[in-house]
């Protein structure tokens, strides 16, 4: 894909960015506050630019004027970026070039690390589960009727140095027609024992040779969505994927409200039936995209956390929720996946990712095994912030996880306007600096509904930044901007006015939304910093950050250090690994090697309660500050700050 | 019981019985004639006997005069043993006191070995697949919160030593609510694994302990029918057995009817539904009488032929009947009884015994085991004479097997009035030596209906030795009596006028009768001695003969000898395993030793198609004589005729 270079004055600030970059996104990766309202549906018309130099396509409104259009406006949301530009933010939209200093940083989202399966092979790590054989065997006469299956064993015990085999029922009883059918050539399917010294099943058979095609699927059960990939077992590459929500949110949106239904007669048989219908959308829908035939599948790997997972395996899930909150169990034995209504064919055994406690389950253990924390000797802090926030710190010699109270504000919940990721929801923010007026950048560029977790984190941030919050949420009441206001004797930013709005109202952040977001950071913050202080550390020993999960990969760094998300690090050393249950998943699709190394990483996680920690609730106490109490923690953003007061009071006179 | 004397007169020859023992059984047993029509029912009146001391019960009858029963005759198959007693033969029953000496020699079955579980111990082959430990578990705490299973495993593995244990997923889904429905105090069911080093598996878990509960369930699936044992793992006793018809004789009475019935569409997934219905009557009427729960019931070994097996776990039969006659498989992976219908709990796995080919099953190679042939070191001939007969030859070094294609003669098959051993049978037999009047008994002791297959050996030998026919099986045409006689061109011989008979015709047996059943034992004794030469052995080299199959129990074993069926060997070499398929069913319940030793021995049988076998037509046209064309292979008998005919001339002059 061409990409472009992109100036923008007078900021004299320049970015490249991919060829069909909508300018006002160009913008905000470059740190260029534009005025803009409606999330960028082009109604506000605040995002008024000058085109001086190369072409962009579109941009042209009503909005805008003849003669503006003539000279070279633009509207900044509607405008994608197909040529070198050069691009001037008009005075009434930048105010004043002295401000220039206090805009935002560029965006700096985490660098994405994705599973290279060549490495895997390179490393040592590859020991394939699944494996396909081509044998063309003799016909049987009257001086030789071995019975068919002792045929088979016979022929690859002498021609494949094939030993131990089992050979599945299911696989006995298509035999004798296959064999004839296909005149005794024919393609088996062979299951690697994930220990050592253990059986080979055969668990497949077809007519004729088949050994190109050979799938695997991996998914990852979420409280809300269910991601799914097909997986080449041969190329291991991803072939299709497909993510779709899971149905029991009907019948609760939470982990919590999904055990209490359970608890109900017929509750966790119904909510059983209802997550593996989810899951076989998934799979019919990744099945069909790649058009392959469902009978070439071979194994599924399912990873979800503890609740998700004992309600899709029909295990009670009623002592979870209830002290001293025990987990049915930790490692599970593989189960036909059809046993558990998952429409595979019987020769697909399911291989669920184990727990380590009732709050921290399969989705992080797969985590930590698809990140390859495990074997890491850097000493790392995996974050999965989600509905609920896990972390595990740790390397390949020791780990200690923990699971943060930390509530859904990062999803949206306790925020007046707060919405999952969603269309309409604000993504991403930035303020000018002295008129105060919102740059609202939507997903799905339509006007704003709500606010999502990776907005609120930028815009939160941001206030901060430009002094319109203090250290502890609470709004500068000296500054004049009718955005500020009190209502029911709470302050609040009004970040669209109603008329900007795709709602009826206006949309706001509230100091009490604030103090909800604070909460749930410190939740998270301190419980890195608990985990560590119990096994003699800091967060100045951290190496490197994996982040997993949706929002990870949203996250401007330099704004999640800030609030005191994360603790102050090189941005190179925090990396995103994306859904990492998923990843984990594929891992143990692909590998024997993780299906066997995963049973001592689990049972290597010490997991801590974090209430039941003496020094959780200082940590947590001292945690509830932008970015904290200690500000010894964060030596950078502390210098930035206090040479940004200085500039201030400077530019001010 | 008591046990009285029984003194026959003239003949002076006594005999001891069991109390209640009917006179007519206690005479046949001694080798005393008393003629008999009627099968025991008491209507011909023709065994009338004087009782001269001691107490009979009953025997006084309509068809004794007032005069005789005061002068104390009896009808002998109306009067029961109840004390010692001297019983005179009247002359018109015994004609004349010269031909005692050609009366029929003593009955002798043969010795029947039971299955000793303490010397299985003491023999060092007892290695329970199933066991139940009770356990004592502490509870969780705030301290304290490990995984309900993960608790379990690492309690098993401290306090019983007990490692390499996989908790099966319905134990899982148990686990949380009777861990607290029960303090923490349960038993756990485990499931040995057979191969050294593999895993043991915790099949089972119950509240409190309930170790002294622990069954499994043998059961032998015939063609015919199907015969269930539930077993006390402790004890190794047999608590209760029951034998119902196989239902798919319904689709066919032979395997080869089944077979072809099973490639009709559909027929296949009927006749396993049939078959499983069939074995599931039994198990709920083993289970009923022995009052137990089902939940305690942890294993379940099936044994049957090669159809019968394939047929239960819906495997395609047809390439059985088809040369060159490949069965689907010859060993068989565990399976879940309940994935087959078998109506147990999940927690049972089915065990099913190995085949050797299409003809050669797992009845067989289960006779094998259970009789113990695998572990002798003498050269053994192993047969099962039922709908097919099979034979095994060999020791514990090798085995030689076939089938042999003997027809069901043995069973009643092609014989005019041949029947199975049902009530009406005739299953005892002897004839006067002068006037030729026959000795009938009945199974049940009513009119004869027919003849059952240890009725026709015993008739045919007795005929023979009589010389009422030849050794090529005709009647002698000079003989004097009514009862033998022509009918459309065949000779035949009036066992009971139709007055006398249970149905409305008079029972006889012919020429072709004898013919179809010289064919039938000749195809087994040629059978024998064609595996043999193989091998390069004669039947001189046998050292003992097992005897399975129901046929076995009531064969005489002089008889057998007689007419070619058994090679010429001590009585006391020649041991009844009764229902071997059974026996060895329940080894497999009792010891995984057993388990194991059956994949060996599987492989060591040899088979051989005896239609492919060059010297098998010779050995088979040379035994369709009585005993057989070469006599030097019975010596004894040869002798013993010799001076029967002398003696006969001496007596006639």
């Amino acid at each position: 894909m061409n990409s472009f270079k992109v100036k923008f004055l007078p900021h004299n600030k320049e970015i490249i960015v991919a060829d069909g970059r909508i300018l006002i996104r160009a913008a905000m990766d470059a740190g260029v506050h534009i005025n803009a309202s409606c999330g960028g549906e082009g109604v506000c018309g605040k995002c008024r630019v000058l085109l001086e130099e190369g072409e962009l396509e579109g941009g042209i409104s009503e909005k805008l004027s003849q003669e503006d259009v003539d000279n070279g406006y633009r509207l900044a949301c509607k405008s994608k970026v197909r040529s070198d530009v050069v691009i001037r933010i008009p005075t009434e939209s930048a105010i004043d070039t002295k401000v220039l200093a206090f805009q935002s940083t560029p965006r700096k989202t985490a660098h994405i690390r994705k599973m290279d399966f060549e490495k895997l092979k390179k490393d040592g790590l590859f020991s394939p589960p699944v494996e396909k054989i081509y044998l063309e065997l003799s016909e049987p006469d009257t001086q030789d009727h071995l019975p068919d299956v002792t045929r088979l064993v016979s022929f690859l015990q002498l021609n494949h140095n094939e030993h131990r085999l089992v050979v599945d029922m299911k696989v006995i009883r298509k035999i004798p027609d296959i064999f004839r059918e296909a005149d005794f050539k024919v393609t088996v399917t062979l299951m690697r024992p994930v220990q050592e010294g253990r059986r080979t099943h055969i668990i497949n058979i077809h007519p004729g040779d088949t050994t190109d095609r050979n799938y695997g699927i991996a998914i990852d059960i979420g409280t809300t969505t269910i991601y799914g990939q097909l997986i080449d077992l041969i190329s291991g590459e991803t072939i299709s994927q497909y993510g779709e929500f899971n149905d029991q949110i009907s019948y609760g949106e939470d982990v919590i409200s999904r055990i209490v239904y359970a608890e109900k007669p017929g509750g966790l048989e119904k909510l059983q039936k209802v997550v593996t219908g989810s899951i076989n959308k998934v799979i019919n829908k990744i099945v069909t995209k790649a058009k392959i035939d469902k009978d070439y599948i071979s194994t599924i790997t399912l990873a979800g956390n503890t609740t998700m997972t004992q309600l899709m395996l029909n295990v009670n899930t009623k002592y979870i929720r209830r002290a001293p909150y025990v987990p049915a169990a930790s490692i599970y034995p593989p189960i036909r996946a059809s046993d558990l209504g998952i429409d595979l064919g019987e020769q697909v055994a399911a291989l669920v990712y184990p727990q380590v406690s009732s709050y921290v389950g399969g989705d992080i253990v797969s985590g930590v095994m698809g990140s390859g924390m495990y074997r890491t000797d850097k000493l790392t802090l995996f974050m999965d912030i989600g509905t609920n926030a896990e972390i595990v710190i740790g390397n390949k010699e020791w780990m200690a996880c923990a699971a943060c109270s930390a509530g859904p504000a990062f999803e949206g919940g306790g925020i007046e306007f707060g919405m999952r990721a969603a269309k309409g929801a604000i993504e991403d923010f930035s303020i000018d600096p002295v008129s105060y007026e919102p740059m609202n950048i939507t997903i799905g560029n339509v006007r704003p509904r709500g606010i999502c977790g990776s907005g609120l984190i930028i815009m939160i941030a941001t206030m901060f930044e430009m002094g319109l919050i203090n250290n502890m949420g609470k709004f500068d009441r000296d500054i004049d901007t009718q955005r500020i206001r009190e209502r029911n004797g709470v302050y609040e930013y009004v970040l669209a006015w109603k008329d900007d709005a795709g709602i009826d109202r206006d949309i706001v952040i509230t100091e009490i939304d604030i103090e909800n977001f604070i909460r749930a950071k410190g939740a998270i913050y301190s419980g890195c910093q608990t985990l560590l202080g119990e096994v003699g550390m800091s967060m100045a020993d951290i190496e490197q950050i994996y982040l997993a999960g949706g929002f990870g990969s949203y996250v401007d760094l330099e704004k999640a250090i800030v609030i005191g998300l994360l603790p102050e690090i090189e941005h190179e050393k925090i990396i995103f690994i994306g859904n990492g249950s998923l990843m984990g998943a594929k891992m143990a699709v692909l590998t024997n090697r993780v299906r066997k190394d995963v049973v001592n990483v689990t049972r290597s996680m010490t997991n801590f309660e974090l209430s039941e920690t003496i020094s959780y609730m200082d940590n947590y106490m001292a945690a509830l500050f932008l970015p904290h109490t200690d500000m010894v923690q964060f030596p950078k953003l502390k210098a930035r700050m206090e040479a940004r007061i200085k500039e201030r009071k400077r530019i001010n006179g």
